[in-house]
């Protein structure tokens, strides 16, 4: 079978005096996502579904949170060095889809933005890249709003 | 490629005085799901299963939780506009595989007519619809059975 | 379509005075995981993801709880009788990913021998079994070191 999938799933911290990066976008908030690079648990979790597709390892391998190299990084920097080990390995993007749990703010506004920019590090277009949302109904660290939580698969196949 | 991929994952609070509703079946219980619609959070988590597979938004951008229409809604109709969407979008459903995560009661006497709900709403058969269950060993909301969580994966195809 | 998916999560708790089995591996740690079975939360995520790619119910169905053959079982048994059910409906295995949600310990030197077992199993090669491992940033049980955490993903095809 040339197809093959993957799943990722990222937690992060939610803290005040931290920017809060989602999608590779700047969402304005009173709280941001707290992490070595910039916490982008969605871009993440993308990373890894992309990365278990191709049995590549995972973010903790590639980009490991104790390395220098990586305090702070904007992580569409992870995600482009994602997508070119899925590339050099032989391998194409199909289509990737995901989920954000978060109490709040609302990212709708946000999500068509979020789409074209991991479209345009992926080289695949918009409709190949969805992004959801859920509340968790006030359940849990979610609920409460001391984390976020995001969920990805992905579709990868031999070029 | 012609074959897609998508993910949902839903929560919701078990009260008393609701019903509650899984995979489109009414189950007998102490507790009931919360919800602006009838909280079926397998239904909604396969909603946005399928919708995320064909990069049509969530379930909260078509059926919103702030609307009046959707009020106490069966989720039922959810689910069927959501394959009305797929199939104008050019898309059939593969199969979808979900996991209720649920401390009680037990569901598998049910879960065959949640198989047949879901077949006949997305015109697919039964052995297209895999619904399993798990408890969370006492863990966190869930095992406090302060909620429910349920995750769906989908494939669908150009038709 | 003659491909299908399916996703499976499990929950164990971490305790004193049990063994961690992880992937069909022995993990040197201060607390084990606690079930009926071995507790191998990555092989019980897996059994469910193939067991609902080819909508045969789920782990609880065929190797209950409450069962005697099962108590203190190895999970490698029952990944092993999952192959067999797979392969007799007329199945094999595509590729499969894996994400542990564990706070401690580091499993990364142990992920290659979980590959190996996991691939001898299924009867397929170490490229198609993907594992990976996140924390949850001290987020809730897994957070706690209360819990323990595996999701997974699968793709099946006809033979
Ligand atoms: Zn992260
Ligand atoms: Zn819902
Ligand atoms: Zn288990």
């Amino acid at each position: 079978m040339n197809i093959r999938i993957g799943q990722g799933v990222d937690f992060h911290q939610l803290v005040t005096g931290r920017d809060l990066w989602l999608g590779g976008v700047l969402i304005p908030h009173t709280k941001g996502a707290l992490g070595h690079s910039d916490a982008d648990v969605l871009l993440h979790a993308i990373c890894d579904a992309l990365l278990g597709a191709a049995a590549l390892g995972d973010i903790g391998k590639h980009f490991p949170d104790t390395s220098a190299e990586f305090k702070g990084i904007d992580s569409k920097i992870l995600l482009k060095r994602t997508a070119e080990l899925i590339s050099a390995k032989g391998y194409r993007v199909g289509n990737v889809d995901a989920t954000l749990c978060l109490e709040a703010p609302k990212i709708k506004p946000y999500v068509q933005q979020m789409q074209q920019t991991i479209a345009a590090i992926l080289n695949i277009t918009i409709d190949d890249v969805s992004i959801k949302a859920t509340t968790t109904e006030k359940l849990g660290f979610v609920g409460r709003e001391e984390g976020v939580v995001a969920y990805a698969v992905a579709l990868i196949q031999t070029v």
